[in-house]
């Protein structure tokens, strides 16, 4: 673990100190040259993330080669600080104008990882040449438990709480995964959720959307009014027992059916 | 209506010779300093745009102020062309891999006004100090037919019909704009379409979800199988009836509840 650790370090002071012209890139190997000049680049990566953003997309598989960097750049700076911030000013506002039901029965969705907890720490030195993701490498670095808060939903979280809603944190991640995630949450600064929702068992196999739904619809059948929902993946909002406001951060690092 | 083609000729000249720094700009007054930062704005509107895009922002009024120049900016240039490219990929991905029904019941619904026609010019314009939408002058410009193509959308309008989709035109103008509309639509390139459907009488007061729901029961009821919709508003894809995939065309200008 503690060379997992060392080893996201030096990466990413690899990452650092490597000059952006240098010909040892070692975490982006685009294999086909790059036809077109750097703003058509930009241009082009602008457009798909808005198509991956929209889910017009669909189905996506992976970051197209040539947008690695565009999206690198992207989640490791201000314009997705930025973006995050301002779906929070969305739910904000809609919180202004929700009358409360009064019966501590108003329910909160998060999903946790890039809604709650930003990965791209591992995304940056773990997505390799094919841009798959390692799952033993994304398990080892969900044990560190080293993940940051967005402090877009980490300030949501406190305003949602402080408001009196109960909050259900509903995560793709593996009950076996319960502790390293509940550390991680607690020094990111999160705090008394009503429940911490993993995949159990007889959950395995099935698509994000269903077992959401499932999990959303347990909710409310213990007779709780989901008003909003927080994710990165439209699989984290589609589906049934859908939220009164779903609101979807930005995430064009990977797709999760 | 002379008269009025000539205003928009010479309010576009003036738009066209203007420098940017001028002070006695004739089409953005903002009202409030703006107090930020070029970077700063350009990444507060990006975020802004993001929000609209995803439906985060549901129902919004106008654009931010401060926002404007940016929209007008983004709808007047290369990355508006882009991004609605980009989501004709992305429909021409979704017919690659449907099989036909083969019965010609294969149906595609495409939205009109920033979907096949493109009315940036009216609103860099005619969009007054409060950004409000002035109906008159929409619907003499309407009247005009001077409308130009979205050049992604009629791109992939004539892939649709080659591949033997019935087109349906499903827009929120009104019966007595029928002429002008399918004027316009000729002039720009568009043919064969299966139905123009206005909004009549009984539709006036709607809200353009339920509207557009109820038209596209009625043509499921015909028979037909909506495989695709294509809109830019969520108004003119969300509610009932919903078509097998639904494709967000961009428009930061104004929002269609």
């Amino acid at each position: 673990m503690a060379l997992i650790r060392w080893g996201i370090v030096s990466l990413l002071l690899i990452l650092a100190i490597e000059p952006a012209s240098s010909s040892r890139s070692f975490i982006l190997m685009p294999t086909e040259k790059q036809s077109l000049g750097k703003g058509e680049v930009e241009m082009y990566c602008e457009s798909w993330k808005l198509t991956v953003e929209t889910n017009n997309a669909g189905n996506w598989g992976q970051v197209p080669e040539k947008c690695l960097k565009y999206v690198i750049k992207y989640m490791s700076g201000k314009q997705y600080l930025s973006d995050s911030e301002a779906v929070t000013e969305n739910a904000l506002a809609f919180l202004k104008k929700l009358p409360s039901t009064g019966m501590g029965k108003d329910a909160w969705v998060f999903d946790i990882d890039e809604t709650l907890l930003g990965n791209v720490l591992y995304f940056v030195t773990h997505v390799n040449g094919s841009q798959e993701i390692d799952e033993d490498f994304m398990n080892d670095f969900i044990e560190l438990a080293i993940a940051p808060p967005l402090p877009a939903s980490l300030r949501l979280y406190k305003v949602v709480q402080a408001l009196g809603f109960k909050i259900f944190l509903l995560t793709g991640r593996s009950e076996f995964q319960r502790n390293a995630t509940e550390t991680n949450l607690r020094n990111a600064g999160y705090s008394n959720w009503e429940r911490l929702i993993l995949r159990g068992e007889a959950d395995q196999g099935k698509s994000a959307t269903v077992y959401k739904s499932e999990k959303r619809k347990e909710i409310e059948d213990e007779g709780y009014i989901i008003k909003g929902n927080s994710g990165d993946q439209w699989s984290d909002l589609l589906g049934y027992a859908v939220a009164q406001r779903s609101f979807k951060l930005p995430n064009p690092m990977y797709y999760v059916h």
